[in-house]
């Protein structure tokens, strides 16, 4: 409630203090005190210019101090160098909200580093906060109030956005359709990525959070946020810096550390957070959560101007996995009966024959109205044509469509205008708010599926726990740590079985031999045939060089392989010191996948599943998810590979035990979680038969 | 040349007879006569109506026989049962190229397709042709003559379209961006859509054709045209009917059969045709190759005046294989100079502070001029504000970033405007023809990354010859062929690796045996250790039933191995006959992959490439060609896939001999045009090491 609190002071102030208001007026000189004036904002505004010359016919004052009451937000527009003393000015006028539009701090060079230390340093323990710097601020369209200095064209709707770029304030009209609340975060010094998501989800105002994301700090905060404000509206991230290249250059823009891009794809699919593709993606999808209320299946009844076009339309639902609706023999009687005899009307129905000889608009209204009310429909696309200016038009059906998309809010009716005058209809089909334009087939399609995906999953999930074991052994398996650790950060083998067993994870039992003799005893003690593999500091990828041999029969091929190994890996790896081979028992068979764990700065653990073996990094067929997991989390993570298929007994294989699998994950979570010293940890195979799953090599990272 | 004499007809007539000319006008009456009469076509038109009213003051004709001169071409818009008739009055005439507006032949009932063959009769030997049925029929923007009844808003470009809904006439200034020429072939009952390919490559003044497509006939034709057309021209196709609903939709609209998506993947990739993703992708790719001439590398500079839409734009090139270019020192030290102290300017180039300390016009064309010359960057994505209109913008840059752009015509300057008023710089920004505008950075750099692909890829790539070998034995296939062929179509397994020795592929050496007394000694003149496959014409995929063991190393081993399969194989197949076992040397190691050719309707043989073994159909990493092959191409094949880096030596791995494969394919691809009885083959796995290939296991369909 502190942080609602607080952000209300920039969303809603009654008075505001402009620090650095140029005396220079008029268009190209973006005078942040006259953009403001020119708005319809009803609260008190004084500007500050060490001159004290009045502007544009108002009263200006040389300080804070002289300014007659402490506003409720300042707002900081001076030379970097000068930042320091106006925020000192404000917290000794007792001023508890600040915005720092100036450049120049942590995205800038070392000083600008070490200037927003200092920032922060001044209001340490004041009750004041900042939004900024490097920011455009904040705007509230509800009140037509803004911090921008840059005019835009301004919209207002029930969106809320959070960016770390003033081009979603400025463009906000062509980026989300217009805007109701907005927090440029900036640089982030203060007032963070979480603390706006927190204020907008609960803002009951706003129908749809857009986050544009650089970076993020607090990882864990911002997934239980999102994870809860996705039930109650739709997140929309578009995350920049995706990229390697992108994230490099985020890290100059805003300070951010991008952050790797797997992982954000897994936060946001367990917060239930919709990624934006692009920015044409993130208006049609403002505009479909904001229009459509609800959509409770992926049938799509296709009724279309043109059979092409309904080809296409077909085509973009597939590649969405929508479905192509069932129409009840009802409906097909209906849209067949007005029809010519020789046709066969079907999904999608190509209404231009009918049209022709019944009168097109009656058709289309019988049209959309019958496809509409079958119960085997979900959502409707309509396409019609924008061949001509609607004055030109005697087609136009704006009217028509509209009205019976009013008689259907359950089900989405979306409606391509396929011609260079779509434009021109879209204010006449979508002044209702019934009524989406796309601009093709795909993007229409594309934004019912995340709708859908919205109101079938996302929306009413159930809460999950994450699952905790306690036949685990945890002091056990820090004293293994622990004596690992004395000499620094440091990889592992051996020890993690060890460290997996005791945390219930089953594992391959292991015999170290140096020497050809303790090979031969471990081997007979573990029972034929064996597998061998070397034992090196330095190598960590055994098989890579030849250190890995397996399924050896007797004594006799053991002692030859052993010789032949240590040729083969001092031959492929000279500058290994070898301490001699690991004795494991043999065992064929089985599904080979990878479980493992990375801690990751901001989101703590965060789990991987997998194919495993050598065609592991060929494919990278392999899911992700943060720390800790619920077992439905684990199970949808197996779910999501492709080696779900083999586990799940792919063209007559045995069936794997996902059970088991699922219980190692959740085991792995534990083991990351208790022991925040295991930087990484791999299992490069987990064997999966149907008798159960078996640990057979695994390595991890140490480090205090 | 008698295809372009033909067509020549269609596009350019002097005289046109209209035949099934309404008395109705108006508006929505969608009356042919009247739509041409309205356009500035100057040839002679003479509509036909069997009751002779004059229509808006022209006099008409009862028939056909009454029109006084032989036009060039006849447009038949009458019910379809009066179709053939009209068809017949058009050859007694004489008229050579008529034009059928008409549904309702192939594209509907059986009586429709039926009377499509009649009509197909009726002009046998003629020198009648028809463009349709089913079709809007002929546009030819450069004298405004169209065959439409529906009226459009045009715009003359340099684009011809071949398509099959009268939609790309209709909205072809949504679609491609304007029209040139247009052929809608419709149902393509004679004039097809290779004549209207033919056509458009060897037309001088078309610069970029599109194809619409739902289906083809005469793929080989097609390939042909395409490959040679592609190398003066792009070629742009939005094929449709690409899923499995999609297909069977257009099966319904146009009688095409869709064919297999991959199989179009294979013949796009191979002609040189670019693929068009949707119809946004479509118009903006028409523009993209109208506007800029040439592009020579896929080094991008990024000038923007948003931080965060830089990173954006950065993402977007990644994604879509462009690189960030990097820009020289030079260039960074004017950037740098004119950037306050504190900023480190790099590429993408931020330019809002220079532009706010030293006025952003100037700034804009220093950083385009300086970016656009530099060595090092191939194109330039500017990030430009359409916050607000051009007429209150101060920083409306639209005049001298095409001044800039007309400076540098070898390297596109592509915009982003982004904001609302983009629709309102975009004819500021490209009224010179030099500059696109783009939706967002995403389309931008997807629609250069297809430009830089055209220009270094397709357009100047050599032309290779399909390779063919001599040391083959065609007669002795042809006889195992026979034999098999005798009691209809048929599955083979054991007598394919017999097929593909005779062509010069490695082939495992088989002995059949069909007892456990047969299989011993058949092992032991092969030589331990063993693999054994069960043989039964029921089971195509062995291992699935258990019915493969490898590395048997002894005689007693085998004999248990023997019992097991057979027990095995009784309880998964127990419908299956069992003749026996295959006994054939094993061979551990090798990269498993698999090649294929599967005979396809439309383009003949399509080969294969991929991953063997079990992980084939779960990872489906797979390239395909048509054959015959060059031996670029069946390397192009082989390093499209994933398995690619296996063999060329994945993390440390014995590198594949990948000559061999590509020999393997090409001999593959020549044994598959030799004998077209071989309706599919697959060799699966063929082992690959460096010691050469091994087809281990194959099998085949045949039929005649």
């Amino acid at each position: 409630m502190e942080t609602i609190r607080r952000l209300k002071g920039y969303l809603e102030p009654e008075s505001i203090t402009i620090i650095g208001v140029s005396t220079r007026t008029g268009t190209g000189t973006f005078n942040i005190f006259e953009v403001m004036l020119n708005s319809n904002y009803i609260g008190r505004i004084y500007p500050v210019n060490p001159k004290g010359t009045d502007i544009l016919g108002h009263k200006t004052y040389k300080s804070v101090a002289e300014v007659p009451e402490i506003t409720d937000l300042a707002i900081i527009s001076i030379p970097r160098e000068a930042v320091l003393g106006a925020v000192k000015d404000c917290v000794t006028k007792g001023i508890k909200s600040v915005v720092i539009i100036t450049q120049g701090f942590a995205d800038a060079d070392a000083a600008g580093q070490t200037m927003q230390q200092e920032l922060l340093h001044a209001i340490r323990g004041t009750g004041t906060s900042i939004i900024g710097p490097n920011t455009l601020g904040v705007v509230n369209l509800r009140n037509d109030y803004y911090t921008s200095f840059v005019n835009f064209i301004k919209q207002a709707n029930d969106t809320a956005v959070v960016c770390q770029s003033g081009i979603f304030i400025a463009a906000s009209l062509d980026l989300t359709a217009g805007l109701g609340l907005c927090i440029d975060v900036g640089n982030a010094c203060d007032i963070g990525f979480n603390d706006a998501l927190e204020y907008f989800a609960q803002d009951a105002q706003t129908r749809v959070v857009n986050m544009h994301m650089e970076g993020i700090h607090g990882g864990c905060r911002f997934m239980e946020i999102a994870a809860l404000a996705s039930r109650r509206k739709p997140l929309l991230c578009y995350k920049t810096g995706r990229s390697e290249a992108g994230a490099r250059a985020a890290g100059s823009h805003s300070g951010s550390l991008a952050g790797e891009d797997h992982v954000f794809g897994a936060v946001f699919r367990q917060c239930g957070v919709i990624r934006v593709q692009d920015v044409e993606d993130m208006h049609y999808l403002n505009k479909t959560f904001l229009t459509y209320p609800g959509m409770s299946g992926r049938r799509i009844g296709v009724v279309t101007i043109s059979g092409g076009a309904g080809i296409a339309t077909i085509d973009a639902c597939s590649d969405q996995g929508l479905e192509v609706a069932d129409l009840t023999n009802e409906t097909l009687k209906i849209l067949n009966d007005v029809s010519p005899d020789w046709m066969n009307v079907n999904n999608p129905a190509d209404i231009w024959p009918a049209g022709m000889s019944r009168g097109y608009l009656p058709i289309v209204e019988l049209s959309l109205e019958t496809v509409l009310s079958d119960p085997n429909v979900d959502a409707c696309i309509c396409i019609n044509g924008g061949y001509q200016d609607p004055e030109d038009n005697v087609l136009d059906a704006s009217d028509i469509i509209k009205e019976v998309a009013r008689r259907h809010m359950d089900k989405p009716l979306a409606v391509w205008v396929a011609g260079p005058s779509r434009e021109k209809y879209r204010p006449l089909l979508e002044s209702s708010g019934n009524v989406v334009v796309y601009p093709s087939p795909d993007r229409a399609a594309r934004s019912l599926a995340m709708l859908c995906q919205y109101h079938t999953e996302i929306k009413n999930r159930s809460v999950t726990s994450p699952e905790t074991f306690t036949d685990i052994n945890t002091p056990d398996v820090a004293v293994i740590i622990k004596q690992h650790l004395d000499a620094g950060p440091v990889t592992v083998n051996e020890p993690v079985l060890e460290m997996l067993s005791l945390y219930g994870i089953p594992a391959i039992t292991s015999r170290k031999a140096a020497n050809p003799g303790e090979a031969l005893a471990a081997a007979s003690a573990t029972g034929y045939p064996v597998a061998m593999k070397i034992v090196s500091p330095q190598i960590s990828h055994k098989s890579d060089v030849g250190g890995v041999c397996l399924n050896i029969g007797d004594a006799g091929k053991l002692a030859v392989a052993y010789e032949d190994m240590l040729q083969t890996v001092k031959t492929n790896a000279p500058g290994a010191s070898i301490e001699g081979v690991l004795i494991q028992p043999y065992r064929p068979g089985g599904v080979e996948v990878i479980l493992g764990v990375k801690q990751d700065p901001e989101f703590g653990p965060v789990l991987v599943f997998g194919l495993g073996g050598i065609y592991a990094e060929l494919f990278r067929d392999v899911s992700f998810r943060i720390a800790p997991l619920s077992r439905r989390e684990a199970l949808d993570m197996i779910r999501e590979t492709k080696v779900y298929k083999l586990l799940s007994g792919f063209r007559g294989a045995a069936v794997g035990d996902i059970d088991a699998v699922a219980d190692c994950l959740l085991r792995l979570s534990q083991l990351a979680c208790d022991h925040p010293e295991i930087k990484e940890l791999d299992i490069n195979p987990l064997l999966v038969s149907p008798q159960g799953v078996l640990a057979v090599d695994a390595r991890a990272v140490l480090a205090s």
